[in-house]
C-alpha cells in the first residue's frame, strides 16, 4: 500500500531537535493515529506515551530500546516496537523515512 | 482549517538536498495535489512544472523569483506564487513548514 486513503492530515508539522526530526499526524476513519516523519543524521532520545510501532521505510539507524544495553541495527524495510511510557534512543546514520503507529492500550 | 480531510497521503517522502528539504504528497478527492514539507536552513534552487502556490505556515526565508533580481523576505503566515516551468531560489534561515499547491494549467 503506497498511500493511506480517506484520512485526515494535520497541516502543521511536529518539529523536534531544530527540525532534524519532523513529522505530521495522520488520523484514520476509525480514530487511530499514525505519524509520518523524517529523521536526519544525529542522536536523539524520545519518550512514549502510548506504545508505538515504528516502521522504517528507508534509512539506516541504530536503536537502544528500554531495558536493553545493546544497540540494534535497523534499516529500511524493518520495524520495531516501543512500549508505552518508556524512552528510547536512536542514532541515525542516513536520512530515515518512518511511519509511527500509536497502539491502543 | 488545521487539517486536510478525506485525502490520500503518499507514505514515501520526497527527499531533496540530503533530507534538508522533504515533503509528502497529499491527493484530494477532486484529484488536486498539494505537498506538505519542511525546509531546514540552507540555500536551495527548485524548478517547477506546474505553477505553484507556496504557503509558509512557519519559517523565515528569502526567495528569488524568476525574472526578479531582488530577494524577497517571507515569514510564517505569508505565501507566494511561482509560475510554471520556471526555477526559483530560496534562502532558509529558520526551519520552514510549508504547503505547496500545484495549480492547474
Amino acid at each position: 500500500m503506497s498511500q493511506f486513503e480517506n484520512v485526515s492530515i494535520t497541516k502543521k508539522a511536529n518539529v523536534y531537535f531544530d527540525g532534524k526530526v519532523t513529522s505530521r499526524k495522520v488520523t484514520f476513519a476509525d480514530g487511530s493515529v499514525k505519524t509520518l516523519g523524517i529523521m536526519l543524521p544525529g542522536e536523539y532520545e524520545f519518550a512514549t506515551d502510548a506504545a508505538e510501532l515504528m516502521e522504517i521505510a528507508a534509512g539506516d539507524l541504530e536503536i537502544l530500546l528500554p531495558g536493553s544495553d545493546s544497540w540494534q541495527k535497523v534499516v529500511g524495510g524493518e520495524s520495531f516496537n516501543v512500549p508505552a511510557n518508556a524512552s528510547f534512543k536512536l542514532k541515525i546514520y542516513q536520512v530515515t523515512d518512518y511511519c509511527c503507529s500509536y497502539l491502543a492500550a
